[in-house]
């Protein structure tokens, strides 16, 4: 594992690292927390043993809308990301793909990713979902690239197993993961079929390199500061993997070579993971909205109507977030593998919101915040016994806020705005789970289109009636 | 009943409004149609029998969803307002009401209510829902008003009965509903006790005027026009009606006087009702989408990425206000009384952003049709033997498709953006079940600001952990 | 001409048609008042003489400004289309591109246009500017369509003339013009050259039919209503010309197959025309702004702080829209043929936001309005004199506002944002002058995106810093 | 001054603040430049030598006009805020308001100023604005205050000048200044007296003290990093200022107790500077755009239509604020004094745009550039020979470009989204020159809402016509 050019022995420690571990930390204690424990944890389908949700694989859509619950829940405590989601949302979509390949191939895929799924709950295990590659020049397909590795692909079949060559990118908490599960990108054509390839393996397999992501900020880390961090306890965490030539053997693949098979993996890994950021991002919202009416008390401005106005704005911005992911939950159905999937059309609705809102909740944060947002001296001068005075002096609004809460508070919310927080709240927002335009794309497919034409038509009088043309939703 | 100044004596024959009756009529003719029943039926928890889901009060949440998507069917069917769900709501209402007034105050209401409601299901009536005073100066409680009037009350109490005087505005389906169910607008205080009233009697009783609200382009439905009615079969009616001391006997009657139940049955009225256009307004959008789709085409830019790209747009918007109007739902609770309530927050989070989307939707809608929308001459013009074969020849689009067929769709658009169906999907949309001030109102105090603030002095390190901070949705 | 399938003899009294020549009349009237002459006249640089600024080609900047104010004053004054500036648009257009024409191709264009504007100084006429083809299937060119009639074109040149063939629509203000001013309505190739024609001729020309469009609540004028009307004195006007074999004398032919000029030609007339929105929307959008804060006040709120916030943005919007059409003005320039012309993007910029903020100000009117705005009754019932009474009691709001006046002013917002003012205020500003993916074309034109990506280039430290990169605008 | 804790001996080689200076060091360059000469000198109407525009009192509108011309065009050349406006604007304000007061009170404050401003000219000095006081709680006015120093205030008046005490906050290029002007930020009564103070004093004066503001990523400016920094040559600047017991000798007091003038200074000022972002801002968006463009390239999507929609709807924002400070600009006037002042109306409706846009052109940049904006590891990662290997592959895309300008394009958006150019891009534009509340206020009063009433009544035919209603702009 790398980081600023050089390599880390001990990540756990490691200044930039550490806050990130805190985040996944808090995974497993909202399991252990009575409080907690109803959405924290589920009933195995496999083994009837009590397991933490992250592990789960939804049998009804209660477990869909606890899911939801869970991730606004773990929002709230963090204020970052905490990592988990993504390869609970890979087990979730590799349990419905593998059983439509078996029922469709006669593979035995399932009956592996059972006994895989087993192993993950009965350890308690972080999954890193391993799912975007590099891509190149994105006007191209994998085997039209000038580098074939720019996708990731298999470059050996062996009888004991398979060997790949290749990079994942944007791989939210992978240094913190215990295993990680590849899965491909996009739709494949039959000339793709190497990249066609699904598998898991421990996250300290030979061959693989983590090169950590830098974040805005991420200094800060390492300066022994605390007030300026913000949120000194929890970040979220990126890195860009690389898979040198690396060995899985075949009980762990899942995929290698069904390339028809790619597309409903991804579509299904993605709808999963667009209904996710319908909680954790309107709990992170939550935290922003409390730390906007606060800085707005702090400033002695509270009960202004504008400041009211603006946040009873960011509640609604952040709730109808919530909304939409709640609606894709319950709006789910039981797959034939016995999984319950979300609806597809509701979940890239939830994510298209979220690639929007928390954009103007952060501008009207800011603009409650006013500009010592960014104008704020450090937090060394603020304890350096010149000049911190006149900070506390001058830098106090309502007399009965300490200063120094005001300077906590303004660099939370630069946290979230432009710092450290902002990774989790605002870009991976845009693009995580995919970039608004795949979700547009998504939208265009679910609806339909033609019965909404036919509806206008019968109503303007265009074309005799057709027989059958209630819908039911 | 008055319309145009004169005393109307076939209402349901006249031009104007007998298209808003068949809008009604399709309220009965889901409930008789296979493919509907399950949504536009339900069991009678009173009586066991099957009744139309319009008399139901919702016993789960279950309920609560097939109501959204019995609207959104009724929506794509009529492309207006259909009037029926207010009586719903209002039933729901003061099923819960009712309840919580004689379990506090012991008195008899809840069972009135429960015979009014067999009668209303056995008999499957259509209800107007009648909360909204004229209000005359809005700065002013209704004791204080210049005119006592002005919110309806009870000027005398009776053996037998109330006597009641005052009127109700923006009366949807007034002139269509077999019943006029009363209840106050408002929270009221010991000095309004008077103007505290809830009651239900019929539509003929004696005392009730109508004046018929007059719509933007109602004059067309004179003409005996087709093409240019845009939607010739539906329309939605709004009317005032005079109480002109209306006597009530006591069966028929849910409050008079416990002012402290005003705001709790207005709260659950809104609620419900905030939650009905979350299925509607969805409705009649996607009549609109697939209107601006249709006349896309047959512009011969139906494959234009500009196009397809504002389409989306159009569904996200709309499928946005359609999840929260299922979040609401899902997210319900069952009352002591039985009854299940939406969950208010998620509900007032729907009607807000039915206060915005809609009329985003037309705009794009508007852009699509193009100019021709509003400098197309009249059908008598098309239809005229010397003039009509020009605007065939010159408003032909792509050549495979009728020049009438476009004149039609661009009718209906005219419709629904700025005519007759315009009243139902935008006026209504802003200021049906409440104005948007009033939802923003209901969000500030439904969402738990203390708490949010606590979340973001956790996270910034101000002040002490307290022990029980987690919150579970 | 023809109106409702009939042939119209007197339209300057028809009751639908009255209201827009008054709207017309209002641009005289201005140019006779002393207070407005700075504005509404322009000396000549032909004959030195004072003339309407309407017939008045631009001479430097100030008299772009002048338009732009000249223009909100009328939209003040009327709150409508007034319709006289796609005729001035069309003079100021046609003189730089006939002088540029001449300058290259050597024709006498340029002589015979001066000649025809002296024509049209002298005699102050409005003149309709035809620009729009119906343009049938708009996937295909003009000589690709199966009609060949479907884009105007010359059918026969002779030695007196051309005869041309074809129709023109969405004609604002034809009906009342003096003359017909044809252009082209795209770019033109080779192929395309007959379809290059320019001309103009007196409205009465033979050969011309026109056919009235027809507007939302139109047939109220026919009603002797009033109050209803919302605004009675005055309205737009929109008709589809059809040029039915129309000969054209060589002296009021401005172009005749130069194909390559027809782009240049269209591409100034849309700058202007772009511009003009700047001045006439605005102006109907302070009409709003009153009305929404009038009745507001009468309604009893004109001081809560929702509502003010509420007028603010609509206030912010409006004069930004007025902002963009001064910015295009100031930053204009004389071309060759001394004509001076608007700033391109800037004009393009203007008219996108017009396509826009129109919208939500409409949309913060009928919000402020409230539900009455669509459930009033008729004026007939209100001068009724049994139920009058009754609308006259219970639809007073703020006591010393008659309620007659909280009538009108309801029905002056019904009429521009559903009604007949909604048609200048909305769709025209949506597609007039273009709709607005023209103008987002233009605006990718203009903009010189390579000078940009090297701005970058530059900060970011990429390829050589090139010697000359300083731009001045 | 003091930053990070430390005095700071040398400032100018700092590695925190170098790049800022460097930002000023482009305000003399285009001085020098002949291309930019037109834009970056005047004439001083002084002196009638040849001055940086930036000593410049504004003498008609073309000024006004080419002060928002050079300001696009540093933001262009810097990407950052060059500081140097806030100095201009407070000389100009100035000029306004000493000669009013000495009209108005016989004072002689407008020829020191006029001395001062001879000075300013002739050593071409950079001032510093300074209005902001820390303002304590908000609710309270200046005297009002627990700690009377929360806004700045003479506390002695002596023969020879007076002493003040106090902090300004915000002060952008504080630290890179010659002269610190200092102004009230407020309107102040006859009991907030000694907060009327205005005055300019060398920034070495005796008893100032700087704290440095931190901010976002700064700490990679000690890194030594190159691409990490996105904009490595050119950063902005901000500080506290610490007023401990100044002496101000009376011949640079421009204001000491008049306090019913304190309000036109903040008036004055906050119009020019609001116009100033008009220019500034427009030119930072110009490198944002230009970066979003390239990065698509380098991606290679640079031709899909999304994108381009994306590009050219950051473009359309961008030239709306724009054209705001034109138009603000060139709708100025001549004041008594000589200055040309701007219209405050427009000026504010430009700042309030601003206060909105560039956070959507943001918003699309981040949407444009992807994911890797965020997961990208270190500079220092891609220069280790081990690793960086496979940074170059893995991270190439269009396989024209290299991967370091890739990367680089990707550090500048990051840079300019979250990075040390948000500050001045987002932040800044939110609540320099006055936080968005403050333009509502102001756009409030400077609009006409009783003749828009007017307006509005004349249209719906309420009350009688007045003989003298127009109003010319």
């Amino acid at each position: 594992m790398y980081l600023f050019g050089e390599k880390v022995k001990d990540p756990v420690d490691h200044p930039i690292i550490r806050p990130s571990v805190n985040s996944v930390a808090v995974t497993y204690d909202v399991a252990n927390d009575p409080k907690c424990e109803d959405l924290a944890t589920a009933k195995s389908h496999l083994t009837g043993e009590k397991i933490n949700r992250f592990t789960h694989v939804h049998q009804n859509t209660r477990d869909l809308v606890k899911k939801v619950k869970l991730l606004r829940l773990l929002g709230q405590k963090t204020g970052v990301c905490f990592q988990r989601c993504v390869g609970m949302d890979s087990l979730n979509a590799l349990s419905i793909v593998t059983f439509e390949m078996d029922r469709k191939l006669g593979t035995k895929y399932y009956e592996r990713f059972v006994e895989y799924l087993k192993h993950v709950q009965e350890n308690d295990l972080v999954c890193c979902g391993a799912m975007t590659d590099p891509k190149g020049d994105r006007s191209l397909r994998p085997s039209q690239q000038a580098d074939p590795d720019l996708y990731l692909r298999i470059i050996e079949q062996r009888h004991d197993g398979i060997v790949v060559r290749g990079s994942k990118v944007h791989q939210t908490g992978a240094v913190n993961s215990h295993e990680i599960i590849v899965m491909p990108t996009r739709t494949m054509r039959r000339e793709d079929k190497d990249y066609a390839v699904s598998f898991a393996i421990p996250s300290d397999t030979e061959g693989l390199i983590y090169i950590y992501g830098r974040q805005s900020c991420d200094l800060r880390k390492t300066e022994d500061a605390d007030i300026d961090l913000g949120n000194a306890r929890y970040s979220g965490q990126e890195a860009m993997i690389i898979f040198d030539e690396v060995f899985v053997p075949w009980e762990r693949v899942f995929m290698a070579g069904e390339y028809e098979f790619s597309w409903p993996l991804v579509n299904r890994f993605s709808a999963y993971h667009r209904q996710s950021y319908g909680g954790c991002k309107a709990g992170v919202g939550d935290v922003l909205i409390g730390a906007a009416a606060a800085i707005a008390e702090y400033n002695g401005v509270g009960k202004a109507s504008h400041i009211r106005n603006k946040i009873v704005e960011m509640n609604h911005l952040n709730e109808t977030i919530y909304a939409c992911g709640i609606a894709c939950s319950a709006e789910g159905h039981k797959t034939l593998s016995g999984t319950c999937l979300v609806n597809i059309l509701l979940s890239n609705i939830c994510k298209l919101n979220v690639t929007r809102f928390p954009f103007e909740i952060v501008r009207l944060a800011e603009d409650i915040a006013g500009g010592l947002l960014v104008t704020l001296p450090s937090e060394k001068d603020f304890k350096n016994p010149e000049i911190g005075k006149y900070m506390s002096k001058y830098l106090k609004g309502d007399k009965e806020v300490p200063t120094e809460s005001r300077l906590r508070m303004l660099r939370l919310i630069e946290n979230i705005s432009m710092g450290l927080g902002a990774i989790g709240y605002q870009i991976e927002s845009m693009h995580g789970a995919g970039s608004p335009q795949a979700q547009k794309i998504m939208i265009e497919r679910e609806v339909n289109i033609e019965w909404k034409k036919r509806l206008a038509e019968l109503l303007a009088g265009i074309g005799k009636e057709k027989q059958n043309d209630s819908k039911v939703f």
